[in-house]
């Protein structure tokens, strides 16, 4: 099996100014093509560092994909110095230039000069056609290793991997690696893993638990020939993985507790709505990452402050004063305000404490109360994060109320 | 300078499953302490690989902060590989011991033995408390090197570096770096490179142009032997920087657009609320990522369908007709809708096809309308992104309608 290393050049990633996604996407894609990633590197827009990790990296692996430093301006390196390590020369590609002067001309912009640097190719090797920006990707086999040169930005290089880096890599594309996730919520990750203690030893397929905003997931992943194969050796582990855990188990592979939900929505055919105080839009958003959720979803009410749940859901003033914005009282009357107004099949609602200051009552930081309401049906649970992290509160929160739904569509 | 590198292990990490935020944190929070980061690595759950890369690092830094694999499974070796690299043995620590028995009776769960191995910590080495799990990390000063071991879950890892590495890190602390960024929307990263040509050759401060989601930006770096004195070698440079991209400006270092536009809604003592359709809710979310947002945010209508658009809006049949859903004039009558419903001072509203398919119009995926709605004001703007990335066109349309707030805000 062929192994690659992942290369990510670029300062801003050192200094924490942005994050490095690329390298999972590449993760994720590589392992598709059965191309075991070994190892990931960040270094600087530093020409030193830089040519002594790609050699580095050379010497261990078969192919070495470097992402960043592609662009028009002088701290832009990676062309250059992969071309100096792999001994190749550069030439001006003429037809690239067109292309990049044409791509300004398109956007009615001046180019600017610099612009043309990107230009610049090795003799004799592959050239990748950018349709999201100017900077061309590069592919060198040589003495039989191979690089792989990407642009930084994410949205380059994405389809720029899937149009041309797929077929340029096929020849290193023997087997393949199938990964599963089995997702959970509502157990920890040791007492998941001490269930499964036994499976967690297995070689292949592997076994690995892991903890990942509120959720305790387990990793199931083969390795063989093709996919078929690699597919079988999967679904018994999983098969067990699922009666050990039971009700646990939300989900295998699905990427989240939202989509699962949509999931099911589409499948029931029906509707939800979403009244949301201290997520204030989150869960909403979350439902409608995906495309096509118009049939499922047509309607939600950020409510954060105590008039405007009077004024949209109706939440009765009384309940607020007696109990609290944050109460179950008022969970469920939010949840069934906004089933009313939405003429939805089921609401869900949120109300809660995200931190990090108190609301101003003893209630704690990490409280909230999930609630939903449909045809005959109320629940509410309460949820204690017991953390003073506002993302994670908000998001923890909102995959409570989203789980609501979800063990209510699965019964239904 | 000190040098340090960061390594994360994991192999969840390189299998793409797990996004790897831990070193984008540290790197930021080791910039404050003037420690230069040289390298992010990656290596999975494997002894020999791990041991390899660290043993490298400590070759070339002299700090190493490993995070992640100090969980109870099998697979979290990293305690025991870095103890034996730097060659320490480890002891039973009966404190620790206790500490993660009664961390599980206070959650009424019973302890899985295999937790029990997270008490295992180098023989006169230091231990840092874990006050969001079980496992202590651990900090390991010898022959002149220092390895930090930190969880890998951030919410353990985050509170840990702050009360424990910190203070651990104290003599690496020598002088300081200090880095801003130039904020800027509506011109691209080359534009503003070459307006900025000369800039980008200086050495400190550095100077440092990126792209980030719809905005360009521009890094200013410096170091110095103290914070004050870094600042000074930034300022003159970031003014002249400001002085030449004018508007395009929003902010310096303001994490994002929805921030500097809380900032100027508190300093105006003014209130905003929300009318989306195609972001649904992701623009209220941004807004209230903040603690403190309710003296300035307090409704926000997710109307993802045309119906919702006319009952919770009073956007008018007609203008659906005439114009559908993804016009200026839906845009305008949403903003002035969700003002008039909520009786915020400001409206903002967003409609728009976020692809990846179309509306079913012959309107192109990725373009959007954002508009403002204030008294005596109404303001339309056409996004066009160009783009069929659903994520990125609903991040960027909901920064457009933000920037129309924060224009509108400056100008008052």
């Amino acid at each position: 099996m062929s192994v690659c290393e992942i290369l990510s050049v670029g300062t801003e990633i050192l200094l924490g100014d942005i994050l490095n996604t690329n390298s999972r996407y590449l993760s994720l894609e590589l392992a598709k093509l059965g191309i075991s990633v070994l190892r990931h590197t960040t270094v600087g827009d530093n020409a030193e560092r830089l040519a002594a990790a790609l050699k580095t990296a050379l010497e261990r692996s078969d192919i070495v994909i470097a992402t960043g430093g592609l662009g028009p301006t002088q701290d832009d390196i990676t062309r250059d110095v992969c071309c100096q390590v792999m001994g190749c020369e550069t030439e001006l590609d003429s037809e690239i230039a067109e292309k990049i002067k044409a791509y300004f001309d398109s956007k009615n912009i001046e180019m600017p000069e610099s612009n043309l640097r990107q230009a610049y190719v090795p003799k004799g090797q592959t050239v990748f056609e950018n349709n999201n920006g100017t900077a061309p990707g590069i592919g060198i086999k040589k003495n039989g290793k191979c690089v792989v040169i990407l642009p930084g930005p994410p949205y380059e290089m994405a389809p720029m991997y899937q149009e041309s880096v797929v077929p340029f890599l096929s020849e290193y594309s023997e087997g393949s690696i199938v990964s599963h996730t089995v997702r959970t919520m509502g157990i920890g990750e040791s007492s998941m893993a001490e269930i499964c203690a036994d499976l967690l030893e297995k070689e292949n397929p592997t076994v690995a638990p892991y903890a990942k905003k509120g959720e305790a997931l387990l990793r199931v992943t083969a390795k063989a020939e093709n996919t078929d194969e690699a597919e079988k050796l999967c679904e018994p582990v999983i098969d067990e993985i699922k009666s050990r855990l039971g009700g646990y188990v939300y989900g295998i592979d699905s990427e989240s507790i939202e989509e699962r939900v949509v999931q099911l929505l589409k499948e029931k055919k029906l509707t939800v709505a979403t009244a949301e105080s201290c997520t204030a839009g989150y869960i909403s958003k979350r439902i409608t990452d995906f495309p096509g959720t118009s049939n499922v979803f047509g309607c939600g009410a950020v409510t954060y402050s105590n008039e405007i749940k009077q004024k949209l859901l109706g939440v009765k003033a009384e309940t607020l004063e007696a109990y609290g914005a944050v109460s179950e009282q008022t969970a469920r009357e939010m949840a069934a305000g906004i089933r009313r107004v939405s003429g939805a099949d089921i609401g869900i609602a949120v109300t809660g404490i995200a931190g990090p200051g108190s609301d101003g009552t003893s209630k704690p930081v990490g409280l909230s109360y999930v609630a939903l309401d449909a045809e005959g049906v109320q629940i509410c649970e309460k949820v204690e994060t017991g953390r003073n992290d506002r993302e994670y509160n908000r998001y923890v929160t909102g995959s409570r109320a989203l789980n609501l739904a979800r063990k209510y569509l699965e019964d239904k």
